[in-house]
């Protein structure tokens, strides 16, 4: 009955084990608060009474209006309404439709935004750099061009931590006429509520139970709900609400902000050991993101020649969860569109969340167990696949061509790792891969080494429309 | 912690309070079932077998294979989406776009339609007899109609409990290119699932926690995401699936068919009582809907000369909790789309929709309290309402014009009864009034007092949009 969180659950990104709180009071809103609040008897006005208690406290934890808020079905469905329906509130002005978001939001914006091109919409994707901060000055330069409706920012990147110039860019489209939307996420446990005129949250950051998103839009604000919605939640939801989930993420969220200063800077400290620590103990490893300006909570690094999945389970065999945008763990076998967007290197990814559950000792644990973990998963990737055939390259003497066709990730990659130093320094070669991830590894394995990729392009005939990727040796 | 129900508890139809088994289910899926099953680490993989498993005991249930049924984050929102995914999935073929329904839907399609005609779609509406039914003969012929993508019809009203012919129509559209989507409702708790490519249910009605909607999508059925999703529930949704709710919603699922007979056989014995004794002990009262082909555990009646709203309040002070169709009841102050569809009378309107927690004693309880308490109601009409000013029609010396501008139901009504046995039989009076819901309120009181509605028109100049309708005494 009580959640069971292994002190192995680096996972808090992708959801919390519901806090004791949450248990409490969804148990006890159970019991009364299962009626539809909308029904003229007794049942219906008990619960009534908890969900404007809970609107209420979550309000007023917020520093919103309680008109402002409304509960939605999930996380991600708040994030899509808060998209759509901002794109739609701001589409008549002067025909106006654009869409402008950072090339690192979540998932669900970029499937918002994809849906929107298919229907005509245009679509500006603003770029970040290496540490997957978008620069405010050209975020505000592609939102306040004309036709822009919508632009979406997140308050901090869910994959690697970087905070976002939230601020800045909402001081500058203040008045603009077009709408912003943040994507607050971990903000809200750890910090404070963003000042955009509309911002989502999902109530499995802090501890609450899945099932509850929600949707802030400031009074004054244009939006405009884009699918059929009825009179729940001031006409921006479709059903009864989820009384008893909202009672229970809005317990879970006022404890879980009670000390939000001190575990900020308690996990921050155990995080930072991890930045430390980690490029120490694992040789060929980076940590991606911001240094400081960053969620206190949160690492992604990244450890050359092994795959995501085969690390992910070393570590899941030592009790530890964590995740990957490694391509190898995706359904779709493409890489994190984050990490690619950062130039970043895909393979042997993984990130690291904690929780007020763990403590040092975990943190010591996993260090301990890292080193061997990767070494192990390393020795996989290299027993289980034969080195890629070489052959010298077309109408190339000096040049070689290696052959990782129907190789994956970190295959690619680490076959141009073992044939470059076969090259002299100042001489070239190719790799011809089909892996997806491989486009974005290569070239952030060349950065990373300090060797130069020359060219990317199709590979010769009869390749089986595999990419050739030539990259010289400089040292 | 158990949830409370009083034993005049008679709004299952709005939702139920959890079964045990669902609230101890939730409990243990709670503390096993909280993270994201789509993640590579133990706590992953233990949710994901708990969904793995609710998926298998649902189908098993409802005979379905274990891929063809997706969960959804609430029942409308299943619904919505089983009917503007339909259409999506069935739009281009030949160009075909076209919606069919019934006229006694839920609000759901009903909103869902009216979107659909705002982008420019097809909507027809197939209307009902007085019990609420459709015929199948005319559902097929506008279904069959070229153009048609979907055609939704409901498996039985969720308002009256007349049963559809939902199996003459799936009969009648196998083959035929059209997409039929059946909102099962209450007949998974009672009966067996429709044999319609796509149905969707809500596990509310059965004691499963709110933010669960069932969609089947049985194989070989077009079906298109009208909205992003992506990779969860096969690409039917969006966000990580509410594991914990989908536990709980399986186990009382499969609790509350294990006695489904017995159960429809109890209540609708129940039901019979009151359809038979609610006229003989209050006057002016009208039992609604099919007398056989009915739900079990349902029944509307209508008593004349009251407001469904001071109804409701006099039987919640016995601690009965019903709902209304009526007008007052509602937040757009408009009258249930079904009982108008259905031309009766939407003032006064009782419904009563019965779980297994209510047992005879219940029945003789609400049959003792009912006609005082529409007596009380009716009094407090009569007392709280002067007349309305009669004055002689203009032109019209024999005639006389009842002024019922900016009353609301039921003293439309009650304005044309106290008037009428004035006039002589063979003549005519006119109401002015400026309730909507008058409209049907008036024709059907005339329908049912053995009356004739000459004619309905816009009210004379200077009468501020009210209509007038006349009326001749027969008798």
């Amino acid at each position: 009955m009580v959640s069971q969180t292994s002190s192995g659950y680096f996972d808090a990104a992708a959801g919390l084990p519901l806090h004791p709180v949450a248990i409490e009071a969804w148990q006890a809103a159970v019991a009364d608060g299962w009626a539809d609040p909308a029904r003229v008897h007794g049942a219906g006005r008990r619960s009534a009474l908890l969900l404007d208690a809970a609107r209420e406290a979550v309000a007023a934890e917020l520093d919103l209006q309680p008109d402002e808020l409304s509960f939605q079905p999930s996380g991600p469905l708040a994030l899509q309404a808060a998209v759509l329906g901002t794109l739609a509130g701001n589409r008549r002005r002067d025909g106006a439709g654009g869409l402008v978001h950072s090339a690192v939001e979540h998932s669900t914006v970029l499937r918002a935004a994809t849906w929107h091109a298919e229907r005509g919409g245009q679509v500006h994707q603003v770029e970040v750099d290496e540490t997957g901060q978008v620069a405010a000055a050209a975020f505000l330069a592609a939102a306040t061009t004309t036709g822009t409706a919508a632009a979406v920012l997140q308050a901090a990147n869910h994959e690697v931590g970087t905070r976002q110039p939230v601020a800045e860019v909402a001081a500058g489209l203040a008045g603009s006429g077009v709408g912003l939307v943040v994507d607050a996420g971990h903000e809200l446990v750890f910090g404070e509520p963003p000042s955009a005129p509309v911002f989502t949250a999902d109530a499995r950051l802090w501890g609450g139970p899945a099932g509850v998103g929600l949707l802030a839009i400031r009074r004054g604000t244009r939006w405009r709900a884009p699918m059929p919605v009825d009179e729940a939640e001031s006409g921006r939801a479709l059903g009864a609400p989820n009384v008893p989930a909202i009672v229970a993420a809005a317990a879970s969220l006022r404890a879980s902000r009670q000390d939000r200063q001190q575990q900020a800077g308690r996990l921050s400290g155990l995080i930072d050991q991890l930045r430390r620590r980690v490029p120490e103990l694992v040789p060929d490893a980076v940590v991606l993101g911001a240094a400081a300006d960053r969620l206190p909570h949160l690492v992604t690094f990244c450890c050359l020649y092994v795959d995501g999945l085969s690390l992910l389970t070393e570590l899941d065999r030592h009790d530890f969860a964590v995740s990957s945008g490694s391509s190898c763990t995706s359904d779709t076998l493409t890489p994190s569109h984050v990490l690619v967007a950062m130039g970043a290197l895909t393979g042997g990814n993984v990130r690291v969340s904690l929780h007020r559950g763990v403590d040092q000792a975990d943190i010591d644990r996993f260090l301990a167990v890292l080193p061997a973990a990767v070494a192990r998963a390393r020795e996989g990737v290299t027993i289980n696949a034969p080195a890629a055939r070489h052959r010298g390259g077309p109408g190339e003497p000096a040049g070689q061509l290696i052959d990782s066709r129907g190789r994956r990730c970190p295959l690619p990659v680490l076959d141009l790792a073992r044939a470059l130093p076969d090259v002299p320094v100042g001489a070239e070669l190719t790799v011809l891969a089909d892996d997806p991830a491989a486009a974005s590894d290569l070239a952030a394995w060349c950065r990373m080494t300090g060797q130069q990729l020359i060219s990317t392009g199709p590979g010769p005939a009869g390749s089986d429309g595999a990419r050739a990727y030539r990259v010289r040796r400089l040292r």
